[in-house]
């Protein structure tokens, strides 16, 4: 019985080639499966599906007019998933998230590890289950741990993620430090983005606490560039939280190049922002030196500071 | 930094061998592990301990006095973990049942698989990262998938269960049919145990539609020598759903020659198990012929009922 494979909403790079990745590799081990995306690709992604000649994966809203059962890759927490995920099977899930409000009625396959990208845990499972990479497949994956790490500048980055590049290197046939800045510079064409683009295009929701909070991520090679559309982008935000229902939202305006954040935040509560990371905040704003990963160095200190 | 590794509450044989084989194995890849146990052996494991002169884990009541982080096996959920759990990191977890109400704040390692026991997975973890297997943790993991998997007769079985046991049962020098029948028969010896401990052996809760679900476990070779003290154990589970703010407690008596169950319901909703298994319930018990797994054929039929 076939089963679609996706990543979370708002598609990265990982989330889209890990589950082209992953999808290749069940049908090799015998199951029937389908890639799909729960979105567009971004401007990175399209870099990527171009310069290895693959096709972008069909967009889905729904999946249980199709099937009734899928595999999660890169997510698991519902409200990223697809909007009818209470109406489906989750059969298996290869992520590198944290767990959260993802409950199932019975066994299932899960593999997660902290790693620094759901695709090197999808490489893993190729290793093991000794199923030949395709050379494509091997550009893919190579593409979403170079994005996910920022080219190993992320905290998350550990060295299974730097040993499968370099394996995958291999296979793909690429240089891939020089492959990887043009592809993270593709990523950051922020001047032809809208405010709304910009605080939509790698957005996640969390329930921390009660509360809805909604934590984006814009890559940049320039702060300034940026930030020189403050207003306009507070006030995208601020439609946005009162359109969407979200409580709080930390736009992350991050530098590649010098690995620093800025976050600008915009909802209630705010102090918890601030005991989340020690700093006050200065006109709803706070510089986090070193910052460049949501999952490590963002999410888990605003959990912790919700509880206490 | 030393971590602490348990299996369940009321801990099952698997819960306590897969607790030491995962101890064992970590601490092999460079972790500083112990294994320790939420309750005391029951009689099975307590035979198969003295078969393999393995001494039984320390039991725990909490571990925050002692540890910061945890890694869990054969269970998830949190209200058949460690009472403190909510305090504790958890790292690592290898299981083989659903996923419910496990939140973390960080990413963690997770491998689960539908087996039918979490001691094959930690066999596959053994393979996977080429630890040799110690003779005597051998015998304790191919305990662990005899007693889950009642000799091959549970549904939950795969072919990876069985392969496991004849590749363990080599290493362990044991000739596991003749074994394993000697060990699930030290585990039926129901004459000498209370009614108290008989309902609480093996007991574990769900959460379920906003009610708590206890379901217990008691394994026989004689369905007439259980209810003939039906009267007792209805009492005794009436006291216990009233001090423990259980709605519904099912008990599964189970015949582990013929795979039956004879199931005992006290509590409310009712009307809700008779959806569950599509029979009528007669002075509060219904015959469940083949039924013999609460993760397979009791816990995701009952979750359904519940959400429909």
């Amino acid at each position: 019985m076939k089963e679609l494979v996706f990543g979370h909403k708002n598609p990265d790079t990982d989330a889209i080639c890990a589950a082209k990745a992953y999808s290749y590799l069940q049908n090799q081990r015998g199951f029937e499966t389908d890639a799909v995306a729960l979105g567009e690709p971004n401007e990175e992604t399209k870099f990527v599906l171009d310069y290895f000649k693959e096709p972008a994966p069909r967009v889905i809203e729904k999946a249980s007019d199709e099937v009734e059962a899928v595999m999660l890759v890169d997510h698991n927490e519902p409200q990223q998933s697809v909007d009818d995920i209470k109406d489906l099977t989750v059969t298996h899930v290869v992520d590198h998230h944290r767990i959260a409000n993802f409950d199932t009625a019975a066994p299932l396959y899960y593999h997660a590890e902290p790693l620094g990208c759901c695709s090197t845990i999808v490489y893993k499972e190729y290793k093991a289950s000794g199923v030949e990479v395709p050379e494509k497949i091997a550009g893919l994956m190579l593409s979403a741990i170079i994005s996910d790490t920022l080219l190993f500048k992320s905290p998350t980055t550990t060295d299974e993620d730097k040993q499968a590049v370099e394996e995958l290197a291999q296979i793909a046939g690429v240089d891939y430090e020089k492959y990887g800045l043009e592809m993270l510079k593709a990523g950051t064409n922020l001047a032809s983005k809208t405010e709304e683009e910009l605080i939509t295009a790698d957005a996640k929701s969390f329930e921390m606490g009660g509360k809805t909070v909604r934590v984006d991520q814009v890559n940049t090679v320039d702060l300034d560039e940026v930030f020189a559309r403050e207003s306009a982008l507070r006030a995208a935000i601020e439609k946005q939280n009162q359109e969407e229902g979200y409580d709080l939202f930390l736009l992350m305006v991050t530098n590649i190049l010098d690995s620093d954040t800025r976050l600008l935040v915009v909802g209630e509560p705010q102090d918890v922002v601030e005991k989340a990371f020690g700093k006050k905040l200065v006109d709803n704003k706070v510089d986090l030196p070193g910052v460049v990963s949501r999952k490590k160095q963002i999410v888990p200190q605003m959990q912790k500071a919700f509880e206490n």
